[in-house]
Order: structure tokens, then sequence, then C-alpha cells
């Protein structure tokens, strides 16, 4: 297999991750059948579909290939059935999910890039492309997004990062362009477990100034 | 008057009503005259524009007409008159609703399928721009979402059913094409209206499985 | 400078004031730092985005022409550093938001009719530039959108008024185009101003009607 294949195979997995997220938390909340599989779809692929609506690109991917809107189906009726044995697959989940968040991060800013956005473009592509999902799921359940708060390891700003540095390989050294897509996930990979493991947080603002 | 044309006239009862709930809220939740104006016209137009939107067809229906705009208007300025008279008819209005969440979810999922999307993406289509104005409506006012909630009758639910429907018969009997969009509507119809008079839920998860 | 010129000039203070807006928000709610950035940023660019997405034009402005997302930038890491004397900023910041909603509220008003949007179309896209970054502000920090409320001085109909003067005068009075922005603009700020200082309130409904 081609590295882009491996990471495609690999972004199956984290599509596996966010909808479960998604389905374990519509389980939480109580909704009924048709919620939790539209609160896992949306947390699935909610991000990518906004990034595809910012650069333009219509319709959203997911509708167009929708292998995946399947696999977000199964997963959701799997974790209806299952819920209290997937609940306890807590771990596993949030290794998934942070492979899930490093590979969307990476193809969001490489999607930006191709359509010719800049910078802060391809970060916001990238960024939003990996937590989109999961603001929209916060948001469907009246939850402040917890991406923007203290006290959990770094999620947007691994996203953030890796981002950054497919844009940077892309626009400044071509010549590793071929690995831009597996050094991007491993930067947001690397920046979340290392927060995680060395308790690393962003700093929150003194507000006694 | 053709079918369509019956149905086209039919949908702006369900406008109608649609503005109507959304102004009521805004009376309730003591928005202010502007306020009530943008919550009757994003219930009203919400659901259709996020739907153009994931389809790539830009400005949304209701920009490019602005008839139904104006009718939207004139419903917050009655509603707000007569605040007191127009709550009385909850009745009514939860049939013109019924009946606009039919007409909406049929036509949406015939717009997903003119855009070439596939079994999900016409779903998609066809349910949020049945539902899609209501669940911006409770977001706004801070609420969460009721349609993802048990305790109701099926309302999601019913405009997934009309418009998967709609997608069953364009891909699969393209001889019952002309009748398409009245079979989902009366899907969507039949199902809401069963879920009340029978008292049929969703299942909810039992969490301690 | 061309009185465009000076509009433009105009535009990136009222920029300013947006992002302060936004990272002030931030701050207040214990956002770390890239959730900081991400407020000043959705704030500052969110109103302009969604009426790019609404009038079909895409990728949305700022994403095309990135200098704005810089000073989005360097304002928020001003005010992160700095929140107690800007917080103490109230009134200049108050000015500067005023100033940018009669801009942008203008600026949005003519980029509907640019693209052939009518008079709904065109206020909606003028007090969306203008009032959709705060609202999606509020939402993202688990508020009612406080446009929406009583006891404010006029806001989105501060901004509503003046792209309704703009779609006015180029539809009806083409030879006073050249000053279209211009006087939309002075009509936003002064429904604003004189809403405040003579305590000019929106009708709310008598409930008990």
């Amino acid at each position: 297999m081609s590295p882009w294949q491996v990471l495609e195979w690999l972004g199956w997995l984290g599509t596996l991750a966010f909808a479960a997220s998604g389905a374990l938390m519509g389980v939480q909340k109580r909704f009924d059948l048709v919620g939790v599989l539209v609160l896992a779809g949306v947390t699935a692929v909610g991000g990518g579909s906004i990034r595809d609506v910012v650069v333009g690109s219509l319709p959203p991917q997911a509708f167009r290939n929708e292998a995946v809107l399947w696999v977000v189906f199964a997963v959701s009726l799997l974790v209806w059935r299952f819920y209290g044995r997937v609940e306890r697959l807590e771990r596993p989940i949030y290794y998934l999910d942070t492979l899930g968040l490093g590979i969307f991060a990476a193809l969001g800013a490489e999607r930006g890039f191709t359509f010719g956005l800049g910078f802060w473009g391809c970060v916001f592509a990238g960024t939003v492309s990996g937590v989109g999902g999961g603001v929209l799921r916060d948001l469907l359940t009246g939850q402040i997004p917890g991406i923007f708060y203290r006290n959990r390891d770094l999620y947007a700003t691994a996203a953030a990062g890796g981002a950054a540095v497919v844009y940077a390989i892309y626009r400044f050294l071509p010549d590793l362009a071929a690995l831009a897509l597996v050094l991007g996930s491993l930067t947001t990979i690397a920046l979340r477990l290392s927060s995680r493991w060395l308790g690393l947080r962003l700093p929150t603002p003194r507000v006694g100034d």
C-alpha cells in the first residue's frame, strides 16, 4: 500500500472514533434513536463539511462518497445496542480519536492549500476538519464546546499545529511534499499525547492583571 | 392545477406555520420586534437554506424568490400584534406544521436527488429542509433542539422517512416518479400523525445495559 | 484618498473592535489561549463569512485576503496580555464597534446587491455581516445571542436600517450610488447612537394581550 492509502485506512479508524463519541454522547443525553444517529453523523462528518463549505467545494465530501455515512450508521447502532460495553472502551477510543484528529487536520490543511488558501486559511481548514464535528456535537447538546477550555489536553491546538506543518511543507519545503500529510498527522498526535503525558497546558489568562 | 402546483400552494401553508412557530417562540422569550422577525425568518427558511448550502445551490432559494420572506414578515407582525389569539391556535398550527414538514422533506429530498446526492445525502437534504429551521430556532433561544428528544411524536424521523421514500421512488421505481413528492409527503404526515394518535415512540437507550 | 478608501480604512478599525470584543469575552470565560484566538477570529470574520456563504462567494473574503486574520491574531495577543487595561477601554471599543457595525452592514448590503439579491436578501446580507460574528461568539460561549433582547440600544435593527438604505439607493436612486455606502453606514451609526442617547427601544411584546 502507498503511504496515502495507509493514511486513508487510518482515517477510517478516526471516523469510527468520532462517530462513536457522538453516539455515546447522544445516549448519555437520552436522545432517541434518530437523535443518536444524527449526533453521530454530525460529529463524524460535520468538521469536514464546514471545511468544504468554506473552501467552496460543494456538496461536502461525505455526501459525494456515502460509504462513510454507512459506517457512521453502523457504529451508531452498535453503540446504541452495546452502550455499556462501548463506554468502557474509553482508552482505545481516546487513541483512535487522536489518530482521527491528526489525519483529519492534515487532510483538511491539504485541501485548503489545494483550493488556494493561505496560512490562516489552511490552519482553519485543518483545525475545523479535526474539531468542527465535536463543536457541533457540543452545541447540539447544550454545552459550551469543550475544546476552548483549559484543564484538558491540547486538542484544537494540536490540530492547528499539524495543519501549520502541512502548510509550511507545501509552501517552503516542496521536496518533502510527499511526506507532508504524514508529518502533519504525527505533529498533531505528538502534541496531543505529550500534553497528556507531560501535563502540558495552554496558558489561561491572569484576569487580575 | 397540476399536482405540483397543489404541492407548492400547500408548501406555502407550511411556511406560514413555521414562521408562526418561530414568532411565537420569540414573543415567549421576550425578544424585541426585530428579534421576533429574525427568529420567524430563521425558522421558516433556515432548513431550506442549510440544504441549499450543502447541495451547493447558492444563493439559497428563499433569497432568489423573496415572496416567501414577505410572507414571513407579515406573519411575524400578525403574531406580534395578536399573540394571545395566535397562541390559542395550537391545534391548527400543529396540522399546518405537519403539512409543511411533509412537503419540505419531500421537496428537499428531490432537490438532493437532482444535485446528484445518494441515499444518505437525500435523506439529509430532506430532513434538514423539514427540521433545520426549528433546530436553529432552538439554538438561538438557548434550548437543546427538541427534535432529538423522546416523549414527543416522531418529527425528524417522520421527515427522514418521507425523504427516503422520495429517494427510493426516483431510484428504483421511475414509473412512479410523478407521484414521488406526493407519496413522500404523505409518508411523513402519516408517520407523524400516527405516532401522535398511537403514542408511537422511538426507542430510547437502556443505559443500565 | 477616495471615499471608498476611507471606508476601507475605517472598516479596519471596526475589525479591531470586533476582534477585541471576542477576545475579551474569551478571557472572561476563561478560555485558553487558542480558545481566545478562535473566539476573536469568529467574532471578527464570522459575520462576513456567513454572508459570503449565503451569496455563494466562496471561499469567504477573509480567507482570500488574510491580512485581516493577522490583525485579529495580533489583537487577541494584546488583549490576552493586557486584559485589565483593554477592559477599561469600554467606551472607545463601543464607538469603534458602532463604526464597524455601520461599515460592515453597508458593505454587506452592497455585496448582496452585487450578487443579485433583492430587498430582504440585501437586508439579511448587511445585517448578518454586522451582527453574525457576535451571534456566533454568543453561541460558542453558551449565551442566548444578546442582539435579540430588549434593554439594549438598537443593534441588529440599526444594521438592518443601514442595509435597507444601501439597497434603496442602488435600486431607486442610482444618482446617489456613489454615496450609498457612506449614507448606509451613517444611518446605522445614527440609529445606534441615538437609541443610546435617547433611550430609544424597540417594542417588546405585551404578552398578556
